[in-house]
């Protein structure tokens, strides 16, 4: 890989956002997070990453303040799972918008059944997006569930961000 | 670098997406063709990006369907640009979302004048974002100008996409 600029400080917000944002496993691991993993097992056996890839994005999602790690107790012991922040979850339109461009512009092979997103306030199931195509409204992280037909019969509530 | 599993085909279209856009230079390239450049040496010279990486970084592009080369005159020579496509301008909203999640949370250091998206609709301007803060309305790609003060002095209009 070719060298990266470091553009945090950048005037620019986009080249900020993409110095943390920029990079496919920080995205895919935050996409699994806005759907309720939290564990390193989890995220490793959900995308099928590498142990030390996994260990330095998840470090790298923390220090940025998009990932909290909160303790939790597994038998005897104490362990961490890895929870959306504010920031982590402001990052949903990022995720919404790169779901709707894929919806778009790309396919699958071999073909799926489509991500729908369910808008809670009017029960719509729209395409993936930042409006309600049906309402036309905004929709709030809190109305909207993600139906993933490969993923799970029944659409999935967000995870909700810990303060 | 971790060897990247290719998400292409993948029945989610997050990761679809991800395999496209999901990488800094590539978005950065997007983010400048959205304001008009679309010369190699301008793309070049503007983000400070080595020509074999920009090289890679276009074709894969161009192959994705995202930009089209275009050709010119150059003197006696016909060279080529590269020009956003209905595919490309589409990735707006994955721009204006980072743009978003950027001037939310990080900061630029040293602080600098924000971006701004003048809503040519209504006339204000607004935080970055794909709703004008102002008359709450969903944003028209041609209904955009980018305020980038670090930049331009003035707003420019959104680059205009070959069919």
């Amino acid at each position: 890989m070719a060298r990266r600029i470091q553009w945090s400080g950048h005037a620019c917000p986009i080249a900020r956002a993409v110095d943390v944002l920029g990079e496919p496993w920080t995205l895919l691991i935050l996409r699994n997070a806005t759907t309720g993993t939290a564990r390193f097992d989890e995220f490793r056996d959900e995308l099928g990453i590498a142990d030390n890839v996994l260990t330095t994005r998840l470090a790298k999602l923390t220090e940025a303040g998009l990932l909290a790690r909160v303790p939790y107790r597994d038998g005897g012991r104490t362990r961490h799972e890895y929870r959306l922040t504010k920031a982590g979850a402001d990052a949903l339109p990022v995720l919404l918008s790169l779901a709707e461009w894929g919806d778009e512009h790309t396919r699958s092979d071999p073909p799926a059944e489509r991500m729908l997103i369910v808008h809670g306030a009017c029960g719509a199931r729209t395409r993936p997006g930042t409006l309600c195509d049906e309402c036309g409204k905004s929709m709030r992280r809190e109305d909207m569930l993600w139906y993933r037909p490969w993923r799970s019969s029944e659409p999935v509530a967000l995870a909700e961000p810990v303060s």
